[in-house]
């Protein structure tokens, strides 16, 4: 497929997806462009490009099948299969994904979890018992991981990277605020809740109330 | 100020300034925008070009003092302030980021709880009890909050959102993954755990090993 798809457009498939699967829930059936467009808050030419991306969908006039177009997606984002995952970080914030019930719903299956603190080390959590991460390129190897959740502290998260993709893992989940340094061909998606926040800060602070945000620059 | 600055500036901003603090507590001194550039992973004219948005910072051929600039960014951002935040949605995401130390640290102070299970209502989360959801006006109004965080299910968001929304909110930080529709002149932001994910899954299905991402489109 082709590697020019731009990172808005893969967020607006998961949209899509998303509405397609309430869609689905509530019986399925067909949608057009421009109600998908509408449920999304794009435009129905926004729609039709972006599937264009991948194929040809839909009948001219007749709209999108909601199902066949739902598993079309899931196809593209790769959500057809199930993902291992290691939580690295066995903290508040790692042991709330742990249970975030949305990750496994989506095919990202928690296999294997490690800490450093040895009073967390040989707890078990559900069917998972935490590792030491001194032994992490075993315990990836052995469970074949192919996704990394990293919820360690900022200080501690770039050595650990290192050893993660040392270990062949290539994407990796980052809760630590801080700008990880990976080599081509390493996937590192941020989640980084403070900067959400500080711009909510500059928002609150510097925009008037009607003035829309500027997506550019 | 400008409100045509664009997210990624701000994001930018929050960049340079978790590198000028880590330098601040390093002992401050000064830092040229090439220097800074380098840590943030960007370039130096994109750092003049950010702050150039803001005034006159540094001199020519002098850099910036550490310490100074610092200051003027979190100015910029909003941050030589304190927030005063409630926390809607007692669950295990909301504990753990009740307890997350980076939020304080920032200034953003959890000044109230919420909740609308009965077994979680009155209980004590540090100096803070946890209060029914259904007085959400009163808490809000009692304890003069500016932003909610938002970490209840995605079918009870929107109907929060518009309470908290004319109790005077113009906050939000929305980790519910749904997509909220507020008036103008109130600023959300999403954090969307699963989204990330499906963006990791769409690369390492599609993306060759050494294709950069484009960034638009």
């Amino acid at each position: 497929m082709s590697p020019k798809v731009s990172d808005s457009t893969i967020r607006r498939l998961s949209h899509y997806l998303r509405i397609l699967e309430a869609m689905e829930r509530r019986g399925g059936g067909t949608v057009s462009s421009t109600h998908l467009a509408e449920a999304a808050g794009t435009t129905a030419a926004q729609v039709r490009k972006d599937l264009s991306l991948f194929g040809s969908f839909g009948k001219r006039g007749l709209g999108y099948q909601v199902a066949d177009l739902a598993g079309r997606v899931r196809d593209i984002l790769g959500l057809d299969r199930g993902w291992r995952v290691a939580l690295v970080g066995a903290g508040r914030i790692g042991s709330a994904l742990f249970e975030y019930r949305d990750f496994r719903r989506r095919g990202f299956h928690i296999v294997a979890v490690l800490d450093r603190d040895p009073a967390k080390v040989g707890v078990r959590w559900g069917e998972v018992m935490v590792e030491d991460v001194e032994t992490v390129e075993a315990v990836l190897e052995r469970e074949a991981v192919e996704v990394v959740i990293l919820t360690v502290p900022a200080p501690a998260a770039q050595q650990i990277v290192d050893r993660v993709v040392g270990a062949g893992v290539r994407g990796i989940l980052n809760f630590a605020p801080i700008q990880l340094r990976t080599p081509p061909g390493v996937f590192v998606h941020d989640v980084n809740m403070v900067m959400e926040l500080e711009a909510l800060s500059f928002d609150l602070t510097n925009r008037d109330f009607d003035v829309e945000r500027s997506g550019e620059g």
